[in-house]
């Protein structure tokens, strides 16, 4: 473990392994395998970083000095469980996964977590992307600090306990918003309304989440808790029960939140 | 009514009205007077659009070619009660009152509706603010789309009905993911864990949102029917009902919608 890493083997072809594996090779790291169940899809990568692409967990070497998983999250216990007398770090890229995953099955294991929404055909700047490493061991994890600062400019150790709240937090401010914004464009396209008028106000939105605390920019009938659009826009909903009382959970938080703040 | 508007009367100094009439002041109209009940803030508008501050309602002009109604949404009604034997047309910017709120009241009236989150000492880019414009006549409604015009590049004319659901979408669009954004901040906030660590990833939220449509960049657990993360999740959030069950519907918002694409 006192030579850095350098030679890697990727495993899993998701849009993570993709986005990460190619910023490996881009950085002048070796990239010797890349696995994926369906060989096409390893095939894609392996020609993108000059490595070998394979299909059969026998067929992985022994010899990389670092093991990146980075499969469905469902299916990592699995996969953990398939790869054998490996002697380099196993780690994997799963928010929802603590370190505990890999059951001390390693010499040398760890989590190297980039905190970014991946999808195909949408590529993000790797080295402004957030990543968060754990390890069982200091040597492990000062090895992956230091490969991470090779794609990234934001690289931080911290525990799976905290990295599982940054996680749910990653759910709201992410997933949740998308879905916020994917009902107005459903409300929208529902009365033949174009969804572009939203668009600078998504943007004007976002652009003061990253500028202070969101809470100082809530606006809109809940925070000025103006009942009676509320009611209307209730009523608007009316042929939604779910989105109904989406609507007045959130109102209700919103409030909540206003009245807990002027304590 | 055939000729076109040069002066302007302000009632009201939200951050709307200011931004809006700073941006009319600029594009070379002529503010006559900015109306508030506090006189200060009326000061402060009048001062940065050589206009005259009053706080009286008496002593609205009876010959400006528009008066521009920005105020509470709450007030709006008993504001427009106090405006009297005015000729020129009288608009209001509010999202959720309607045209009907004027009461054929005045001979020209309309709505200047802006697309926008306004906050006090965050401006926006009001050439690209979408305005939405509506009259009780044809003609009203050509001068106020001309008017509109020369501070946004983006006018459209748009009836009251449509304009509510559009409001109804802005507030899942902009209230409603930040709260969830909030929310982040508040669950990392409450760990001891930066917000900054987020910030990439609602920037990258947002930009893929006006890229096409959110629903085609849904990702996570819910997304994913990954019940496990689901449960984990809702174990985090135990100490907070509201919360757990904004979660929980969400959650169920988004797998039906996927369902529901899938058909």
């Amino acid at each position: 473990m006192n030579q850095p890493i350098s030679k890697i083997c990727i495993i899993g072809a998701s849009s993570v392994a993709n986005q990460i594996a190619i910023a490996f090779y881009k950085s002048g790291l070796e990239i010797v395998q890349v696995f994926n169940r369906t060989i096409e899809k390893a095939t894609e990568l392996a020609k993108q970083t000059a490595s070998k692409p394979i299909d059969e967990f026998d067929l992985i070497t022994k010899d990389a000095d670092l093991y990146l998983v980075s499969v469905k999250d469902k299916a990592l216990p699995e996969v953990l469980n398939k790869i054998n007398d490996v002697k380099g770090i196993v780690v994997h890229t799963s928010g929802p996964h603590g370190i505990e995953v890999f059951k001390k099955k390693f010499e040398n294991f760890g989590v190297f977590y980039p905190l970014q929404t991946f999808s195909k055909g949408n590529d993000v700047v790797i080295s402004q992307v957030p990543f968060l490493i754990e390890a069982n061991k200091n040597e492990t994890e000062l090895a992956l600090v230091s490969l991470a600062k090779r794609i990234s400019e934001n690289v931080q150790i911290m525990s799976s306990d905290k990295r599982r709240q940054l996680h749910l937090a990653a759910v709201f401010a992410n997933n949740f918003s998308n879905y916020m914004f994917n009902v107005a464009e459903e409300i929208l396209s529902s009365h033949n309304i174009s969804f572009d008028l939203l668009k600078p106000l998504i943007l004007q939105t976002c652009s003061k989440a990253v500028l202070g605390k969101p809470k100082d920019f809530q606006t809109g009938p809940a925070f000025r808790e103006d009942y009676k659009t509320i009611e209307t826009q209730l009523e608007l909903l009316s042929d939604n029960e779910n989105l109904r009382e989406i609507y007045r959970l959130i109102t209700e938080g919103i409030i909540k939140q206003k009245k807990y703040d002027q304590l």
